[in-house]
């Protein structure tokens, strides 16, 4: 299988960390991103230009990077990340969402710092802020309920996590957040996690 | 089940296309968009601001719409939507990727029209145009072999279709693209799909 991305993506670690758990990384051949044109995007197998990607062997193309994970998942044999059909999937699945959506809104803002000069809007960046804000807050009400065990959602977090530390380590985002804090300590010691920070 | 959601949003219309499919609109009880600072999102519900959310009975929050189609395909009585785990499933997840991934463009560029004067980022427009366009051949090339039934790979392709005629209708994706035309006139015939139409 030939997989597109980044070491810096927080999306394509999601699925680092999901094939490391399975142990199916020594399936994985890495296809570096086609950096020669970022407003063109980074992955033309993807018409959207985005990373990661997955080419199964046989030539099917598997996108975005949750779908990848769900694939990897069901071929992998370690415990499962994605929980069948029932309450506990759709609260992963919704924790996945909130943690996934925050590293977009980081990921836009790094765009953001990119554009050429005079291009950029202050307004859409405080928006981008604020959700961040709100899904950091959010996670500190939720952490001492996550546990320490490894599902799309908690892995997603800590990728979140992670990725802030990285793009917006300034905004110190542990101050005022203690379970989180504490939370994301554990977190670090699965190697999965570890093994994977950016930077 | 309360549904926050506007009658605008491409991705409330896969829920609401969804549970249309399933019979279970009228256990939808609609809530309306808080619209008083798009700046700080329209959906208390989720720490993101996006609709829409589902709240269920129990006071479970699920979100984001991928995950709100899945729950109601699970609980519904009509065709599944969601193939169950195999080549089908991540074909069918990864062509919802690329529409969902489209209307997220075509989106983005509604809300860069928005921003106060002087805002707003040409070049990233350009990539977002750039997107849109690469998913429509792609969808072209693809189109004669979607057939007529619902899934949530279809179903998405023809909300996105749908949102682009609404907002960017003066960019005519139908030409040049015969089968993809052609297409989207049959799935037309899907009440589900006509009577959710945008505008």
């Amino acid at each position: 299988m030939k997989l597109c991305y980044s070491a810096l993506s927080p999306f394509a670690r999601k699925v680092r960390v999901t094939a490391i758990e399975h142990g199916l990384m020594d399936q994985l051949e890495k296809v570096d991103p086609d950096t020669s044109d970022m407003f063109k995007g980074f992955n033309r197998a993807n018409p959207l230009g985005k990373i990661p990607s997955l080419e199964l062997d046989n030539g099917d193309l598997i996108y975005d990077s949750i779908v990848i994970c769900e694939y990897l998942d069901s071929i992998g044999k370690g415990p499962k990340l994605f929980p069948p059909a029932g309450p506990e999937r759709w609260r992963v699945l919704t924790l996945h969402t909130m943690a996934d959506g925050m590293m977009d809104n980081t990921l836009q803002r790094r765009v953001n710092s990119l554009l050429p000069e005079g291009e950029g809007s202050p307004s859409w960046m405080e928006r981008l802020r604020f959700g961040i804000e709100n899904c950091l807050d959010e996670m500190e009400r939720q952490a001492d309920g996550y546990g320490e065990a490894l599902n799309i959602g908690t892995i997603t977090v800590a990728c979140a996590l992670g990725y802030h530390d990285f793009r917006l380590g300034y905004e110190q985002w542990r101050n005022g957040r203690p379970a989180l804090t504490r939370w994301y300590e554990k977190m670090l010691k699965h190697t999965s996690i570890s093994e994977t920070l950016p930077g």
